[in-house]
């Protein structure tokens, strides 16, 4: 056989080198432009060049660079309520058309007020009410069938201040930083509280990183077969992993099989998986997110006098562990020229 | 800032530039030399060439690459026993040492008259038996002690037919498979019935492929921390994924959340994992490998009149589906130039 190099080489060729062209470029300027010089942003560069310069003793070999990050309030916006929970009480309506019954039954009598305006409503749901109705909305269809719905639902949801789609509300400054991490090796992971199978439909054009490198809370699936013999999955109503506080570090083991040299997160859910990355030999760096911008996004605690809330809490506990163990508080209003792409 | 390129970029470089010398060496030559001509080696080939040639109608998005590959049997040497299950055994005699009282009951007993060279007694352990066995072995230390303890067995331990490390016993033409699938852009993973943290711990020297690439059985762990503060997890008894069967493919849309487009494997165990790959649309590859080389490994199925095994069985229901289902069944003997590299 010649030694003639096949199309998919030349493919390989023409790829490697956009890639060395944007990785050059991506060196050459400043990799967070939207960033204020400041103690956050001189910890992320400083991290980023210590463990790929092999010169540097904090050196990190590619294969173990694997950066962790939450989604909810570190890569988009949380508030008023996690986008997953919208996606849960809209999908509500569908539900009541299908059994008409439903619509004077709570929660889902309860789900049509708040849709209707009453936003107040939101209050009289209790976490049983929210499990019952994740699972009518979640489960019980095809992995296909779901995949299909989110995707549908994505596409016209709207959040309710800046009326725009959620896959918009990303901040951008967090955005930098997994290109930056993934321009120098890095393996970036989502690790979310929420739903594995939501995050992934939009993981991959939102923050370009593919589904398999997506851990959230997860349910088991069931194998069968449709009446032609073809086979697909079924959402379960079973919890398999509860990837929030103690199961973050535990979902990491179960997917990932090594500690993170990289975590960022910006509430109580976060804490464990700071403390685990942090725990590991060599270079670290963990980093919470500050919703101290009431004015560009939102402002919520209940640290450092911040208003208390329930959709992401970041307790004075949290801040002062932050303190004491070196790990970087990002504060939105200081630390971030732009919050938005769109602004 | 001057576009300088950094030390990473020249690494970079140098490694991209690594990589292209290789991806061509590897399409200059054959990428499959211990494989004898005929329908696998050319079904696999086809395959590949088919699935990365932009101007072909079954070309491959290369985030869509895809490749599980089952390991005992399929990868390696299962007979006479699992590896693990070696492992499992031969760490009773430390269990004893610990605690003197075991020696006595079974299924410690049992194990210990297997291990004095009585193999027959095998026979006599049931799988409650395995399991509480895998239990006593398996969880109740450290992820990081257990990869510890096992790592110092497999460089030990000998298989007791070539006297040879497990990790010596993987088939050269299957090494090629993954080489040539990597180089050709898929993300090659191991989806084995075996546990999930013990195939970790070889997995990247063995076969290239690292534990984020490996989905296993897989038990739950805890996290907590030590007298000092610092953060571990510790192995739990309480099974999360059994990676077997209908496990396979929900364990594949757990892990990777995408549907592979190539599997291999040997054993009824992988019956749905094969139809769930070849349920996508699009180019797909399934393909078994049948032990009917007793001289140069070993014989056994029951299809094709084999001998029967409770070790990676390959039934005839499992061949004649093979053959409805356009599934290329692997013929050791045959189609195999080469078993082992050290031969």
């Amino acid at each position: 056989m010649k030694p003639i190099p096949s199309y998919s080489t030349f493919a390989r060729i023409f790829t490697l080198g956009a890639l060395l062209v944007l990785g050059v470029q991506a060196h050459a300027g400043d990799p967070l432009p939207s960033w204020n010089d400041g103690p956050a942003k001189q910890a992320i560069v400083a991290f980023v060049k210590a463990t790929t310069d092999k010169a540097s003793p904090r050196f990190v070999p590619p294969a173990e660079r694997i950066a962790t990050f939450d989604q909810d309030g570190t890569l988009w916006v949380e508030h008023p309520m996690y986008s997953q929970v919208m996606y849960i009480l809209e999908s509500v309506p569908a539900l009541v058309k299908a059994k008409p019954e439903l619509a004077k039954v709570p929660p889902y009598s309860t789900v049509l007020e708040i849709l209707k305006g009453d936003h107040a409503a939101i209050a009289k749901l209790t976490m049983p009410d929210l499990e019952k109705l994740a699972a009518a909305t979640l489960t019980g269809m095809s992995t296909d069938t779901f995949q299909a719905e989110a995707k549908a639902w994505l596409a016209k949801a709207r959040d309710p201040r800046w009326k725009k789609p959620y896959t918009e509300l990303t901040y951008l400054p967090m955005q930098e930083v997994l290109k930056y991490l993934h321009a120098s090796g890095y393996k970036t992971y989502i690790v979310t509280g929420g739903g594995q199978d939501f995050v992934r439909v939009y993981s991959e054009a939102t923050y370009g990183i593919p589904p398999e490198q997506v851990i959230g809370t997860a349910g088991a699936t069931k194998y069968g077969y449709d009446q032609n013999g073809k086979p697909f999955l079924t959402k379960e109503p079973k919890l398999m992993l509860n990837d929030n506080n103690a199961g973050k570090p535990e979902g990491i083991h179960l997917m990932i099989g090594r500690r993170p040299v990289f975590s960022a997160g910006n509430s109580t859910g976060d804490q464990q998986m700071l403390e685990y990355t942090q725990a590991g030999d060599g270079a670290r760096l963990a980093m919470l997110v500050l919703h101290d911008d009431a004015k560009r996004e939102y402002a919520y605690g209940p640290a450092q006098g911040l208003p208390d809330t329930k959709v992401g809490t970041f307790t004075q506990a949290l801040y002062d562990q932050a303190q004491k163990q070196g790990w970087t508080v990002i504060s939105m209003k200081n630390d971030w020229k732009k919050i938005f792409a769109f602004e």
